[in-house]
This record gives structure tokens, C-alpha cells and sequence, in this order.
């Protein structure tokens, strides 16, 4: 395993605040997010003064301070719900986010030691990621393993990691559907491991737990694909999905890898599955047309940054899915009118 | 988890003997083997009698039985060394074939209890693999988990899967060079984790440890790759390699899948690492043009049985690799040679 340290100077934490008591979140935290600086994002919908303890290195924004960088029109559209995140992703300057969602408590290993989730995240980040070519003994960079007998020691070097995707213990990532059909079913299997998303392939992103180097990705993690009945649930939101897909894409034509496995999360609970079943299932008939889709997506050469790749995105999304339905075509025009913010705001060397 | 159980009639045990004196390796497996029929089959080029304790229900293949099925000249140019199993592969008339390595001893979990590695590659193979999309929180058949949030429905019914690729804890499946400069390196990372290899996608496919679905794979592994200077140790081979690489592109093809981790086996030492470095490295230098080969392998929708595939893929391999190095050639040979062999022996739906 490679070796390095992680640099306070290089990380922003950033926590999209849905509720306005965070004393007991932060403090579960303490131990791992003190050293770091943290930026907290407040749901523009959320009236109460947010409650965080002393302690930490935090800067909060609030509907009042996005409205004055992106204007008060757009605040709402953009950044409601769990999409408030995404103003801390524009705003960071720092090389590397971890995101965390404020329903997640630290969770134990399976020798029961608390998981340092921005140690490992950065670890998955900071080492190669193997997507060409599937590694059977999963990330070859890990202490105490290594490529396996028959892989290309061409392709031994790997790439650069841009995106860390880590996992939930107690409640997972599942679908309304599923929650409420198997309302019982708690994650309990630790699985030891990290592997990279190989190249080609696209998986369910989710945004609960993320580790992300912004200065590959860029603008690539945008609310983009918003519901005409988006709920306050995960399993009422894809927009995580979306620009999951999104950034594949952009990881795969740029030569970057997505890595997934460790660290997990202590996931509480939150919502009601079985009331959100009588929403209309609109993100997850999405899928069905958006998972093809990208699937099937290739970028042109001209293509050679964050930037240039997503504006080609939302050039063949809109070509593509567009006449499926509006919610695609105002996913395209939200890409644009992402970068357009980045272009203006953002900064780092993807940006450049 | 789909429920089923083992029926001992649709499962063959094959072990290819490398080493005479068989009685630990059986009496250690006899708590999951002895329920079943055990193909063994003897190396050629071993001249002691095979000492094999009592209790089993076993058929033994010796050069004399490859002889009178394949011809004596073929014998050895086919079934030499680890190349053996493949004359159980060829006569097993069952659905499911469990492979281990002789130099394999069962092993524990990680709350340490013995695992049925039988058991678990048959519960790999008779769920459905999921190659069109990937799920982070791996095999969704497994108890205790399911699809991730952002899963298109209309994929979760998955695919049948054809081939299951198990694991090794203390000596891992390393090459030569790698077990040299690690020499000390063991794997004790129990990763409790069944996932399908994504559809496109390639992995150092090692025949340690495997589980095949017979009857839907047909002639599909075969003893192809042969080096010159082909060892008696694993690091020293690339035939199951390769034929790993044929039976991916195969299932590709035909919608079938692979899956890879548990169950693990504990794998002793056997052979000396540095002295397989003095060796020309001949295996690990032909995956540098084999694997880009594969990866950019596609198949004719003309091909709909694996039998159709190999001929095609025997064909290709000829057109695309046949110059770059003989031993190729080669291989394109021994599938069109196996295949005859196969229709002449070889039964079960397959090659009806």
C-alpha cells in the first residue's frame, strides 16, 4: 500500500444539513471531523437555526449566502433537500470532499474499531484505481495483497482515483420499494473490501457516503435530475444517481477510475417507505431509461476535461433522452447552467 | 436468497493429482467431499500409484484411461501437469463440476467455521449472476441484501450463472515474480463478498478454486494455452488463464455469468518462487498481448452455442494473435481439437 498522510489543508468535509439539530451527529463525529475543516450546507427549506457544538472547524451557508452567489431564483432549484450539498461541492476549494449524509452515525469494523471514514476515503483516492483490467483479490494497493497471477503488468500502474464510494451498515441504500417490502432488513455484513468500478461499467452512485478529488472532477457532481415529486427521502431522490452516471462517464473517457467497498457508514434510520410508496416510483422508471442510456455513451476525443465531457453529456442527453421525458432535457439544461456557476465560482486546477 | 439444495447427483468433484500420496488432502475435504462422486484424475507424468484413503466415492483417470479416449500421443500433449483436470472436465457427464487444487486444504471463516466450498460454489451457480449492471452492495441474491437504490427493475432478474471463481487465503494466487518479492506475503483478508464480474469485463481467471455449470459451458474449458517451458506450479501456467479469458467472452455472449469471492480455500505452499524467476516469464509476457486481445473481442450473433463461440473465438485468435507469438496458434488449434474431442465424448445438453 502506498503511503502518504492525510493533509488537514487538503480536505473540506461537507454535510448537507436537513434538520436543524446537529448536536448529536457532530458529536458522534468528533473524533474523526474535528481535525477537518467542515462546511455545512443548510437545506434552503429549513427554517430553524441550525444547532452545532463548539468544537469545530465549520463554516455554514445558509439560503441567504447562496442566494447571493447564485441569486435568489435559482437557490431553491438548485439546492433543496439533499441537494444543498452541492453549494458546499461548488464553494470548496480544497483538493479532495468526503460527504457524509446527517442520518449517518460512524459505524464499527468487523473487530469492532470505529471506521475513520475520511482516512479511508482519502486512502481509496490517494492510491491507484484498476479499472482496466478486474483485479479477483480486489485493490491490489491495500497492505497484505496484490495483483493476482494473469493480470497485464502493463496495466499494473493503474490511474487516478476521482471518486471513493463508500457503503452503509444497519440501513442500506435500497429503494422505497424495496424498504417497505422487506421493512425488516438491516445490513449487517461488513465486507472487507474496496474494488474498482471497471472501466465501461456503471453502478447505482449514491451520494450518502462519498469521497471525491475535486480537482479531476471538476463541476462532474451537480444536482441535475430532480423529480416533480421529490421527496426528503433517499429513496425519494436520484439525483445522486444521475451525476453518478454522469461522472463514470467522465472518469472513463478521462482515464480516472470509481472505487467502492470501505468505509462504511452507521446508517439510522429516517422516512417512511411504505408512505412513499404511494409517490409515483418516478425516479426508478427514470432509471430504466437513463441506466441504457449511459451505458451506451461515448465521448468524442475532443473531449478532454471535466468540462468539456459534461457539456457533450448534456449535448447527447438531450439528443438522446429528451423527447422521453422533460425531466431529462431540464437535467441537460442544469448541466450547462452548472458549469456556467463553476465557471464563475469555482476554482482549482480542473477549472483551469 | 433463492432456496435450493445440493443434490449430489447433478455435482462431480474433479482433482487433478499432482502429488501421489492424496491421503491428507482427502482426509481433510472428506467432511464436504464424501457426500459426492470425485473424479480424480492423475497427471501423466506421475509414476507412483495414487494412495487414496478409504470412504469415498471415487473414479480414478490414469494415462492408460486418457490413452484409450484421446490416443496416447494426445495424452500427454493434453494432460500434462495441472492440465489433467481437463480429462475430468472432458468425461463428467454432470451439471456442475467443483474444481480444487490438490495443494488446497478447506478453510475457515471469519467466525471460523469450516467452509463447504461446495455448497457455496453450487449456491454461486444456481443463483442468478448480475453482469448488466453493478450492484455495490454485491451479490443481491444473497441473504441479507439486495439491489441498491438506482437498480433498473427490468435487470434484477439477472442471468444464469455459468462459472464461479473462488478464492484463496495464506498463499494467494500471485505469479512468480510477485510471490519472489513478497515472499513472506500471505492473504488473510476473508472478504465476505460473492459479485458478478460486469459483462465486457475481464479477470485473471484462476482454476485453484472453481465451480462450472457444465451444462451450460459445454467444452467451453479447455487445456489451450501451453508454454514451452510450462512448471509444475501454478505461477509457472497460464492455461487456466486463458481459458478463463474464452469462457468470459463466452458467457458474455451468450448472457450468461461469472462470478467471483467466496468461497475461499486455504492454499499451502508448494514450489520455490525464486527459482521459477530463473524461467523466461514466457506466460506472464503472452497476457501483455492476450488480455487488450480479448477485451476487444466480439462474437457474431451467428454463434449461439458455446460450441459456436469457441469456433469463432478459435478463428479470431488465429487472425489476431496467430502472428504475434506461435503459442498462440497453438491454442487456436487445441479448442478446434478439443471440440472434436468433446463431440466425440463430451455429453449433456450442451453439445446435444
Amino acid at each position: 500500500m502506498a503511503e502518504f498522510s492525510v493533509m488537514e489543508g487538503d480536505v473540506d468535509i461537507v454535510i448537507g444539513a436537513l434538520q436543524s439539530d446537529l448536536t448529536s451527529f457532530m458529536n458522534e463525529w468528533r473524533p474523526i471531523f474535528s481535525r477537518f475543516h467542515l462546511i455545512i450546507t443548510k437545506d434552503p427549506h429549513l427554517k430553524e437555526e441550525l444547532k452545532i457544538p463548539e468544537g469545530f472547524n465549520v463554516k455554514i451557508y445558509q439560503k441567504s449566502d447562496m442566494d447571493k452567489v447564485v441569486g435568489s431564483s435559482l437557490t431553491s432549484r438548485l439546492f433543496s433537500g439533499y441537494a444543498c450539498r452541492y453549494f458546499g461541492y461548488l464553494i470548496s476549494q480544497k483538493k479532495y470532499i468526503i460527504s457524509v449524509d446527517d442520518d449517518c452515525m460512524p459505524a464499527k469494523d468487523d473487530k469492532g474499531f470505529l471506521i475513520d471514514v475520511v482516512s479511508q476515503h482519502i486512502t481509496n483516492l490517494a492510491t491507484p484505481a484498476t479499472p482496466l483490467y478486474f483485479n479477483t483479490l480486489y485493490d491490489p494497493f491495500r497492505k497484505g495483497t496484490d495483483f493476482v497471477r494473469g493480470y497485464p503488468f502493463s496495466m499494473r500502474n493503474g490511474v487516478p482515483c476521482a471518486l471513493s464510494c463508500g457503503l452503509w451498515l444497519n440501513l442500506a441504500d435500497y429503494d422505497a420499494p424495496t424498504q417497505a417490502l422487506k421493512a425488516e432488513q438491516r445490513n449487517s455484513q461488513y465486507v472487507d473490501a474496496v474494488l474498482t468500478i471497471p472501466r465501461g461499467v456503471m453502478m447505482p452512485f449514491s451520494g450518502i457516503n462519498i469521497g471525491i478529488n475535486r480537482e479531476l472532477l471538476g463541476p462532474t457532481l451537480f444536482p441535475g435530475l430532480k423529480l416533480a415529486g421529490e421527496g426528503k427521502f433517499r429513496w425519494e431522490t436520484v439525483e445522486d444517481i444521475w451525476c453518478g452516471m454522469c461522472a463514470k462517464v467522465v472518469c472513463d473517457h478521462l482515464g480516472y477510475g470509481v472505487k467502492s467497498g470501505l468505509p462504511y457508514v452507521w446508517r439510522n434510520e429516517r422516512g417512511d417507505a411504505i408512505a412513499s410508496l404511494k409517490k409515483d416510483w418516478e425516479g426508478m422508471k427514470l432509471m430504466e431509461e437513463a441506466v441504457p442510456f449511459f451505458q451506451s455513451l461515448t465521448l468524442s476525443p475532443a473531449a478532454v476535461t471535466a468540462e468539456d465531457c459534461l457539456a457533450e453529456i448534456s449535448t447527447l442527453v438531450k439528443e438522446g433522452l429528451g423527447a422521453v421525458n422533460p425531466v431529462f432535457a431540464q437535467a441537460a439544461d442544469a448541466m450547462t447552467q452548472w458549469m456556467q456557476l463553476w465557471k464563475k465560482i469555482g476554482c482549482g486546477p480542473s477549472s483551469a
